[in-house]
């Protein structure tokens, strides 16, 4: 393209100061360097992570900065090195990346890639620590390799997942992070058998995409356990035949769920974060061959706690990061589970505004409304 | 046989109080009933559990009893109902088994039979909750389902493996109880690949019978944990190339583990039943595709505890009863195993003794001598 190796003026929505609304400004992105991609972001989502380091509660404070991680683009160009893509490939951006090189990227299992796992704290690129935006030459960081919350943008070829030219970007850019992370956690991870008893615990788009994965499964009964009733009538939408809330009951969780399965559930997904509610999950499971898989990142000082009898009598406990997806490897295939209408994720996008309002996006979210506010670049 | 339908009196090592040597008897052994098989002991072993309910501390006492549960028999007669045994078959008896009708052994994956699973404090059979055992009409209680201390025991047709009968009893015998239990932990559960790096917690019979599945498996670092510096010499025989004693580190094991091993072991099995021991042994274990399995049994008040990052960053942990082995469906093929000289079980048997001797074998495992003492019952 005529824009390869030349700096691009364009716009972004740039984070100045925690907690402050975003500002919409025209950010210069530097060509992208060895193993760089320059991608041109078409379709842009919000996820609470986003939010999270916005907040930047209790954080190191990284400002200015561009967020933004769910989203779908085009390659604009590529650096040095970068023999995968070419102009015009179909990218979804991926917070955690895929080296193909480290000991995780070969393991048949991890997909805790060494060089490009998740890094909150950076705000630069790793091939030289530099940042690729500037507002008149004064540099913006980065967040978690993606800053998707612009017209352009430079990520590493590790971190992109080439996918199927014609799957529509305004739909498949919620793969980027939390659906494709309760997905996996379900279809990679948990694997319910046909006709099995699945509990999920929180119904927030994690947990409803790990429902989504339990409904893909041919799961039979699929229960979901969240502190807000409301939740129960989308759940229902995703597969959801009962519904838990803890705070009808003066047992603990667990308890209902193994009195109303006759022994427990065959698979549980926790999708909350909260220490409680994990232990729950892992309780609630059946013995003999009862798998829980742990997904919500709770406290730093949460302790998980439990009788190893538990375990003994044949309990299984996992965790999971990205629901086991290896960005660059399994994505694509992630794409092509919707294409083939197996996958549904229109259910997902309950919003979607021009991404000049990128602020009503943000209002939205911390209001609790609706799943996924997918943003319109062009607009 | 001539025997069939009546009353067999023979010889049996009846334990009459908690920690008193036992005494060789004349017994009267009555008919198998429905489901139920009588069986010709000719080798019985010693194990930790006979003697942690002879000494029976801190239990509700079952006495007189007849103890064993580590055999290899020939059946004499079978009850109503037995079709899949006849007289003259070799089995192995289990204390836990195999009913093929519960929702337990219905799964492929569970072996904790609803009805036959494990109890401990039953001293009868569970068809008539009657004992097949007395002393001039008086009842001598079963134990565990088996009571193999003596030349002939009645035993549920669901607790007995029919095995290849050209297996030597006096060797196989030592299948039906913690060299099952290991070995499954690391091959049925643990699943080393070929070339891993396993790490066992504690060498004594059931930590070296899943030392020996990590041989088997193609483990190519195999390293032993254990308090007691003697174990490391014994362990060479099993395929132990490392040995860490937690006493001569200053850091907990799981940290010694993790740098000598460059992130983590692949697989750890956990044969203690020490709780530290089993939080070390999960926290060894690589991130990304780590496994722990627990079968040590533990103290009821012990409380596993860890981080749940340490289960987010992709480590499993499982427990195990018996190897997750099926009593009827499995052990056979365990034998196996050893007629096709991949499993050793010779170097387990350290000791052997006529029958008449048992409390030898008793002294020996109080000492801590050897693994397995077997005792040869026509003698
Ligand atoms: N890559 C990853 O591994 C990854 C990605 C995204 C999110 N996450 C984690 O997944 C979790 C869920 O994310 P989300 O975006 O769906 O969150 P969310 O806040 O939208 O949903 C959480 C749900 O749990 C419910 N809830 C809260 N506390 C509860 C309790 N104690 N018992 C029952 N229900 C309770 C809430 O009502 C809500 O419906 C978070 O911990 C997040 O950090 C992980
Ligand atoms: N069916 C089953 O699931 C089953 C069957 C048999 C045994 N078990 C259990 O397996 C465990 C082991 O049985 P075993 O017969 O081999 O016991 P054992 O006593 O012969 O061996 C235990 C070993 O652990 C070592 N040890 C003790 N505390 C330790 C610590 N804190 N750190 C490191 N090493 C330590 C000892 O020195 C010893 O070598 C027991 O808990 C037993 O109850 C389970
Ligand atoms: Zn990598
Ligand atoms: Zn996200
Ligand atoms: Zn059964
Ligand atoms: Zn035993």
């Amino acid at each position: 393209m005529a824009t390869a190796g030349k700096v691009i003026k364009c716009k972004a929505a740039v984070a100045w100061e925690a907690g402050k609304p975003l500002s919409i400004e025209e950010v210069e992105v530097a060509p992208p360097q060895a193993m760089e991609v320059r991608v041109k972001i078409l379709y842009t989502a919000l996820c609470h992570t986003d939010v999270y380091f916005w907040e930047a509660k209790g954080q190191t404070p990284v400002f200015p900065r561009i967020l933004g991680h769910e989203a779908g683009g085009i390659v604009e160009s590529v650096g040095e090195g970068v023999t995968e893509l070419v102009p015009g490939d179909h990218v979804l951006p991926v917070f955690t990346g895929e080296c193909k090189d480290c000991a995780h990227c070969k393991s048949e299992e991890s997909n805790l890639c060494d060089l490009l796992r998740i890094n909150v704290d950076r705000g630069a690129m790793i091939g030289d620590g530099q940042s690729r935006f500037t507002i008149n030459g004064k540099p913006i960081f980065h967040f978690v390799g993606t800053s998707t919350f612009g017209e352009y943008t430079v990520i590493h070829v590790g971190c992109l997942a080439k996918i199927n030219p014609e799957a529509p970007l305004d739909k498949v850019c919620v793969l980027s992070c939390g659906i494709s992370t309760g997905l996996g956690a379900t279809l990679n991870v948990a694997k319910p058998k046909k006709g099995s008893t699945v509990a999920i615990f929180g119904l927030g788009a994690v947990g409803l995409a790990a429902m989504e994965g339990a409904r893909m499964a041919g799961a039979s009964r699929i229960i979901g356990v969240d502190l807000n009733p409301a939740k129960y009538e989308q759940a229902k939408k995703f597969g959801c035949t009962d519904f838990v809330n803890p705070k009808d009951h003066s047992k603990p969780a667990q308890e209902v769920l193994v009195e109303m399965t006759n022994g427990g559930v065959d698979r549980a997904v926790e999708c909350i974060g909260h220490i409680d509610a994990m232990i729950a999950a892992f309780e609630c499971v059946h013995d003999g061959w009862g798998v829980a898989v742990l997904v919500g990142v709770p406290h730093k000082e949460a302790v998980f706690k439990t009788y190893p009898m538990n375990f003994l009598n044949e309990r299984t406990l996992k965790g999971t990061f990205f629901g086991n997806y290896k960005t660059r490897t399994d994505l694509p295939e992630v794409v092509e589970m919707y294409m083939r209408k197996e996958l549904e994720l229109e259910k997902f996008i309950t919003h979607s505004v021009p991404f000049s309002q990128i602020n009503t996006a943000f209002d939205l979210m911390l209001k609790g409304e609706g799943l996924r506010c997918v943003m319109r670049m062009d607009e």
